[in-house]
């Protein structure tokens, strides 16, 4: 019924380029990659703004780090897994990651991804923008990408785009938990786009902007969408609660202490690989919470299984929110104030090394189970120096109170390069 | 491995009452009849709010009409429908009904649901309150109660609660429509809930909280969350965009056009049943669209489709968004400006009887499909004083040009009584 648009005779798709690549993004890419050789400031100085009503926050996309790990947690998260399709080379993918980098560079500024935008272009092509953001700010946007094990090297060892030699050591799929119950469906991926906003049309329209520029190169494996913060990311920020009702993050690493995020975030110069130094990993659990049982626990079983108290958040130990447990403590029947199989304690620095990580995950409703339950939970996302800390924290978690309570259904770990220069695109290290 | 709260000997359930009612909400329950009886004011006295924060809106529950209907839409949905169980009679749904209106006029207000929340009872008792919004303002929160069909006749004829002498004769499933491709799991429910707020933390909470209250008397049956609004609701908003990045619901009712509203979305005294009087009719619509597609069709034909254009969201005979659309005109060659099959046309109030309708649907993300495509659209809802209205419309609709790009996948209807007199609770009028 509908004329759907077709290619014209001198847009005839080269090999190794998806249609998609030539048609709907034509102006915008085109323009993008001579912005890109030519050093950047495409960005700035695109005349199409989106944002019309303005007054919230803008993080820069290029810089030595991604957006999005330190930032100031936003208020709603759309997170997506990619794979690559079969018959996309190295110079795809190339293409792809710049293209990416271009439109989110744009977006996380409240622009349109590309000058013409939703309806800037000719009313007889496909607009390159699909407007549903437009009139809404930045409202916070950063868009984060990560690189997944399968990238450099695919299931069956095939070094698809010569990365392999590339490849960190440490990025290997995570290994099994006691107590996982994953969907494969619903985890891992070659790429994957993390999209923090306030708004959650806008992070919901990069997801989809950014999914169909990767048409014909790369699919959408699975996505989540999430709410409300779990983790406190600045000491400004007053201790968001999940869904068991509790305060988390509260030992969350700051977005200011820059020893802490060199010590254990950030992978440094003399780690390997060189080209990952100013990035870091990224580990995502989607944790599915019995909320029907929990909520019949009584609360001071419930404080025992966290070992803070559910009002203030406190350890079980005393004091305030912002005090350090004390392990050591015990009741005058000699029993420990903080049971030793509490998540606090068991998850803590103390017990691990002095292990750290930083959280900034989101809470998540994916409507009801076939039983009438909610089915909700947590969607942890973490950022580290080396996968290694997650798994050493998670492995000291497999005798914590909280898992009668919780399951693992999904899982992905990604590298996630440091960030791109001015006018270049994430990953560039990659193909230098 | 963890002890949950078992029933002590003199809390052993009572015939037709849940474990659940008598416990987890025994103090708050047992308060709320009181208080209820006495004449209400017991919200309004209790000690403990939840509100910390401040500084959002607050919107009464108590009232001629329930809130959430008028009221100025929120940022966000989440929308759940309920299967009253088999064993509960009639004295157990009033209760329900008297609970939950105990527990959503306290949350609407920023407190807990209970006096003593989630963390002020006995440490030996589960919490009344799941405590996830401890801490968070009312956020505009808003509960809007509906009753289904299925409540006053069960599929199978029975009249379980003695009310099908009081059934609206228009309360009937909704009729099949051209193009329906409906998820019976996803659909329709003897109750519902609708529960907006400006933080979605807020909304599921309620949610949560609401069908916790409801164990052993009702399940859900499905849940729905929803965000960015998709309908202009006052004057001085913005009017939002939907997922095919128009605007929408330009032509809407709004919420202080006193007339329009008692012609078209409060039951009038003497429409039928009397008891149905200052309520109204709620639809709910999951259209799902068939975005990538949508996003491969040139603008022209987007804007053809639709009626407007997609920038300003003018009709396309002229003028500006608030212009009224000129059916008659035509360009040169004698073509009507406006297709005759658009969306803007055939919903158009001039084509339709005068017919109008109060749109408040949210947009929806739920993840992707197993093609990769997000599996994304449209939550239609929708007040009228008839379901005649909605019917009348979307057979008007059938040959919408729109079609070819959205599917309806479920679909509900339910009557919705006017609001709680002060200290009552709303469906009292199906008891007197």
């Amino acid at each position: 019924m509908i004329d759907e648009q077709e290619p014209t005779p001198d847009e005839t798709p080269r090999p190794g380029l998806s249609r998609r690549g030539l048609f709907g993004l034509a102006a915008g890419v085109g323009a993008a990659g001579l912005a890109l050789g030519a050093g950047g400031g495409a960005v700035a100085a695109t005349a199409i703004a989106r944002s019309g009503t303005g007054g919230s926050s803008v993080h820069p996309f290029f810089g030595e780090h991604q957006a999005g790990i330190t930032t100031p947690m936003q208020d709603h998260l759309h997170f997506a897994a990619f794979d690559v399709m079969a018959g996309t080379d190295r110079a795809d993918l190339q293409s792809l990651l710049q293209d990416w980098s271009y439109a989110a560079a744009r977006m996380t500024q409240g622009l349109e991804v590309s000058a013409t935008g939703a309806v800037g272009g000719s009313p007889e092509a496909p607009p390159d923008d699909t407007g549903e953001a437009l009139g809404l700010p930045a409202s916070g946007l950063t868009i984060t990408l990560g690189f997944g094990p399968t990238l450099f090297r695919a299931e069956d060892g095939t070094d698809r785009f010569g990365l392999a030699n590339l490849r960190p050591r440490a990025l290997e799929k995570l290994p099994a938990f006691l107590g996982d119950d994953l969907d494969p469906a619903v985890s891992n991926g070659d790429l994957c786009i993390q999209a923090c906003a306030d708004d959650p049309q806008v992070a919901v329209h990069a997801v989809r902007n950014l999914s169909r520029i990767a048409f014909g190169r790369a699919r959408l494996r699975w996505s989540q969408l999430g709410f409300g913060k779990t983790s406190k990311t600045t000491a400004a920020q007053a201790t968001p609660r999940n869904l068991f009702g509790f305060k988390d993050g509260t030992a969350n690493i700051l977005a200011d202490d820059a020893t802490a995020l060199a010590d254990h975030v950030w992978v440094a110069e003399d780690d390997e690989p060189a080209w990952l130094a100013g990035g870091s990993y990224l580990v995502a659990r989607k944790v599915a919470m019995l909320i029907e049982t929990w909520d019949r626990v009584r609360l001071s079983e419930q404080q025992r299984i966290i070992g803070r108290d559910k009002s203030e958040g406190a350890p079980l130990s005393g004091g305030r929110e912002a005090t350090a447990p004390d392990f050591a403590k015990k009741d005058a029947a000699g029993t420990p104030a903080i049971d030793a199989a509490s998540h606090v304690r068991l998850a803590h620095p103390d017990l691990n090394d002095g292990i750290r990580i930083l959280r900034r995950g989101y809470n998540y409703v994916d409507g009801n189970t076939a039983l009438g339950r909610l089915d909700a939970g947590l969607f942890f996302l973490s950022y580290q120096r080396s996968p290694e800390q997650f798994v050493t924290l998670q492995r000291a978690l497999s005798g914590d109170l909280m898992n009668e309570y919780v399951r693992h259904v999904a899982s992905g770990l990604w590298a996630v390069p440091r960030g791109a220069r001015d006018g270049s695109f994430v990953g560039a290290e990659l193909f230098a």
